[in-house]
This record gives C-alpha cells, structure tokens and sequence, in this order.
C-alpha cells in the first residue's frame, strides 16, 4: 500500500503551491477534524495534492493513503464473552497513541454476518484489520485479502495463515494445567476440549493429548469430551452438557483440564448435582481467568492468558504493516501462567 | 436528512438512463459490497444520477444520504464493564434487519478520548450514534448536535436532554430492592451510590432516598456513601472501600443496597475479613445481575436490569430517526425485575 513514487520527499509547501491553497490550509485540510471548516472543493484539491505528490504528514500517516480514515477495525466473535473485552482494551490502548481509533464489531460466529462486516469495514476505508473470529478453515480469506489493507489475527487464526498472528500460548498454557494437576497426585485426566473448527480449541485439545502422553499419565481417549459433539453454544450450558457426557462414559478421571472457564463453571454445577465435591473428589482447572472465577465456591483454579498484552502485540503489528512493514505470517505466542486456587488439591487416596 | 424533492419517486431505471448505464449496474453501484468490481468512474455517475433523482433503493436506505456509510456508532464508556455487552447485543440484532453495520467505540470514561471518537465516527459518515457515554452535564452535547446525525441517548444521559434516551427504570428498581430488604424485615438500611456525575448513580440515590422515606424506615444520611468520596475506579474496589467508609461511620443498619453489582461484590470481601456473614448479619442487594454473580457464595440478589432490550429499543429509537423521525426528548425506561437469590435473608433478632 505504502507507495513507491515517494522520492524526493513532498512538503506541505510543495502541497500548497500545486492546489494554490495557503500552506496553513494544507495541515487543515488532511486533518479530518479541522476539515469541516474549509470550503469542499478546497479539501478536494488539497488532497488531490497531497495525494499527486505522495505527501504525509507524520510517520504513521505518511504510510497511510490520504483517502483513509485513521481507524482501524477489530471483528470479534461476540462482545459478551469476557475474553475480549481486555484484548480489545489493549487494542485501544496502543492504537491511541498514533491518533488512530478502533472501530468494533462483533460477528456473532456467523459467515454472513462477518461477510457483511468485512464490506462494511472496507467502506469505512479503515486503514488495518485485526481478526478474532477466524475459523481454522477461513472461508474469507480471499476476501480479507482482497481488501488490500494489513490485516492480522488475533486470538485464533486460520491453519494456514498468511499474515502476523498473535495469540496465547496455548500448548504452554495446557501443559502447565497438566503439570498443576500431576504434581498434586493425579494421574488420570479428562478434557472438556472446545470446537475443533478453531485453533484455540484444536491446539488446546492436542496440547493436552500430547502433554498426558509426555508426561507418562493414563491417556484415555474416552477421557476427552469435544464442543463438537454438540449444537449448544460456548458457555456454562455447553459445560454442563459436556461433564454429563463425560460421566456417563464410565471413564475413570480425577481431574479434568476445561477448554474455558465457562465450561469448568458447568463442571461445578453437575458435580453439585450428582453430589461429588470439588476439589475432594474432583480437581478442576479452566482457562483464561475470567472475571468473578475467583469468588466461585471453590474459587478457580485456571490459566491466565495475557489477553491485554495479546492485543497490545497484535495492534502494534498491525501498525507496523501500516507503516510499510512487510507481511509474514509469523505467530507470536504469549506466555501464559497458572493461577493455582481451591478447585484443585491432591486426589482421594 | 431525509430529502424533501424526493416528487415523484425515481426508479433504477431512471438513474441507469441519467447515469448512461445498464440497469443492473445501478444496484451494484449502490451496494457498497458489489461496487468493487467496477470503474470507479462508472460509480460515481451512478451515485451522482441517484443523489440528482433522490433515488432510493429500499425504506430505510431512502432516508440514507447515498454517501452515509450504512452504519450507525455506540460509544460506550468501558467495554470491560459487563453491563454494555448485552446492550450492543441488542442494538446489533435491531438494526443488523436493517443491513446496517454497528461499530463500536469506547471512551474510557475520558472526554478527550470521546471527543476524538466524535470525530472519527462522524468521519466514518455514520448514519446516526447511540451514546451510552453521557455525564449529567455533558459538555460535548454541542459537538455532538454539531454531527448533524440523528443521536439517542442510551443507560446514561444528561441532566436536560433534547433527544431521545432508552434507559432501565431506576426508579422502580432501586424500589424494589428497599420493599424486598422492608418485606424480609429489614428497617435500617445503608447504599453505596455510583458517581452522581452520571445519571445512574445520581437517580439510584435519589430513588433509595426516597423509598426508604416512604416506606417509613430510618433515613440516616450517614447510610449512604458515594463513589464520588474516592478516586477509585468502579469496580470491586470501589466497593470495597465504600463499605469500609460505611463501617468506620458506625452507623447501624442490616441491609445494603449496592449500585451496582461490582459494589456488591467488593462488600463480601470486606464482611468476610472483619467476620460478618451474609446473610446471617447483613443481606446485601446488587444491580444489574451480571455474568456468575449468581455462582457467588452466597449468590447474590440482585436488580435485573433488562440490557439487551435497551438496546433493541435505542436501536429502533434511532432507527426511526434515520428513516426521518422527529427527534423529541423522550425518555424510555423499562422496567426492571427483583432476583431473589441467597445473599438477602430476614435480619437477626
């Protein structure tokens, strides 16, 4: 995007003399806030100027082509689930500086909806996209590429990405879930594993596959429970659903690794149901370190994501794309910790 | 807006003959979507021959300015705060009938940063703004008149409106609240109030004043503290340190009606340390009733407010606006409902 016919260098004096405005006038007329006062046509032939001689204002901006909003936008999956909202935070946060803003849109995990939001946003003419709701099979990909914009992805990412991802480290974050529960005694686990169509359920689910078979511990196929297996949407519901199904298969377990905490909150509500104790009979860790998981009974014992420093990451690579940095789809992966609380204790003799 | 020489109406085919092309490359021009694929010079005849007639495609789009970008802004104050994602949900659902776009801002409670997002969303060329931002004396009302774009109010709004405002009746719920803690027995009772800078922590204190004085139960001033004693954030910590600034005040009471959830949540912290039990010693009422606060120990009773509706009926509010309402000060405030959970119990002897 950045382009290549910028030698020498404009100034906003060369700007001026071609649209015959005077060189106050040109700062006034790119800036979209001060715009409003000038005649249009005024604007017009300034930034045909500006444009004509490639002329940017600033280091950010200079990259960006005049016609651009100074925006960029961020499609997430759905605005209720909490993961979001600190990733969202460091978005902002980092894009603030560069006097850009962030434009927010939630696609519900639906294609047409999503599809419809991609044009939307192109006609907002944002100047970068960052990507949460990519499913490991990205259907629009093409059309995400055809926007001609930088993009990234945040969070999930298609098998094959072609641009920067940034994300937790999820492997990292299940072996260290693994490890919590073996060092405490267990050596029979379960896993409530989330949608194989996206990575951050896929590689969670391997990575715990994985980490069991490293660490020498019972690796019961049984002892795994997928999202996938049935039509009831990411939360507690989907929880319940899943720990009834993984009781009902008769597989021995002593602690169970939950895709979410959402998931591990509908653990808590079947163990209460069928009068098993937590952490007596069953240890439980989930992920992500949600709000309020603290104050559960048992508190909960879970894997932080570094969900406010992944979008800080991703939007400052979202802003290098757009000041002219090349594209490689390379993934940074964020360490994550365990937050060790009373869901989890040694099991039962 | 919405034009006035709109007699008699044009169709397709008389913008396809003004702008010298074929039928159907109206529609493609003027779907922001299909338009990539051709010339731009051929859709700027077609936008210019459909400005000219005051050509429009469907209902709502005929109240569109033909350069509006099909989309409306909510500005909300912190997308971390759980109250908000529900009422984005409801405004997405409303107006995504209407193939409208949502985009999302917030603003971090800072006026700087809102006055920027003004900006950038009126740069955006949004169709209309839903603001869930407003303090009671809300200095940007002029630039927000300024937009010349239909605008409601939602949650929060000023002191003196002039358009609409979608909110839930805090009224009735903070009514509810004190007949139910009266109902159990309670007759000393203690809130901790939000912010009077904004009209919800302003309204829920008046109301709590009110009905207690109605109902005839002690009114000591000393019961109420308010967020706007302390520099902290809302939150848990607000909470927590209102409470203690209610317990250093030894004032008597039994129950507590919180502003908000968060509040609430701060209070257990604080009964647990200095050994108080709830609901044994003191019962304590919540609002807004967000995710897992019904997983608390005890759960927590609290005002339900009805956020996704708020934000379908500002949406529709707006919606109206854009498709040439006219813009009266009406305020719609609906109803909220009491969720009697285990944190409320009649009071000791």
């Amino acid at each position: 995007m950045p382009g290549s016919r910028r030698i020498p260098p404009a100034t906003g004096r060369d700007v001026a003399r071609l649209a015959e405005v005077h060189p106050s006038t040109v700062s006034r007329a790119l800036n979209p806030k001060s715009r409003k006062g000038l005649r249009p046509d005024v604007v017009a032939r300034v930034l045909a100027a500006a444009e004509e001689l490639s002329y940017r204002p600033n280091r950010i901006a200079r990259a960006l082509r005049v016609e651009r909003s100074q925006s960029i936008g961020i499609i997430i999956p759905d605005i209720s689930n909490p993961v979001y909202a600190p990733i969202v935070r460091g978005v902002e946060d980092t894009v603030r500086a560069h006097r850009l803003s962030v434009l927010i849109a939630s696609s519900d995990n639906d294609q047409t909806r999503e599809e419809e939001l991609l044009g939307s946003m192109a006609d907002q003419r944002i100047d970068g996209l960052l990507l949460a709701t990519a499913s490991r099979t990205y259907p629009m990909l093409h059309e995400v590429n055809a926007l001609g914009i930088p993009v990234v992805f945040v969070n999930r990412c298609p098998d094959n990405p072609t641009v920067p991802f940034v994300t937790g480290d999820d492997e990292r974050g299940i072996a260290l879930a693994v490890d919590h529960l073996r060092s405490l005694g267990h050596t029979k686990l379960a896993h409530l594993a989330g949608t194989e169509t996206v990575s951050t359920g896929y590689h969670r689910r391997l990575a715990f596959m994985r980490r069991v078979q490293e660490s020498g511990l019972a690796g019961d196929p049984n002892a795994i429970v997928s999202a996938d297996m049935f039509p009831d949407p990411v939360g507690i519901e989907l929880g319940v659903t899943l720990c009834k199904e993984l009781l009902g298969r008769g597989v021995a377990f002593t602690g169970i690794v939950a895709a979410n905490d959402l998931m591990a909150v509908g653990c808590y509500d079947v163990f209460k149901q069928v009068g098993l104790s937590i952490p007596a009979d069953v240890s439980i860790i989930g992920y992500n370190d949600v709000p309020l998981v603290d104050r559960l009974e048992p508190p909960l014992t879970t894997i932080r994501s570094p969900h406010y420093e992944i979008g800080q990451r991703a939007a400052s690579a979202l802003l290098d794309l757009i000041a002219g940095g090349e594209s490689r789809p390379e993934t940074i992966a964020l360490a994550p910790e365990l937050i060790a609380r009373g869901s989890t204790a040694p099991p039962k003799e």
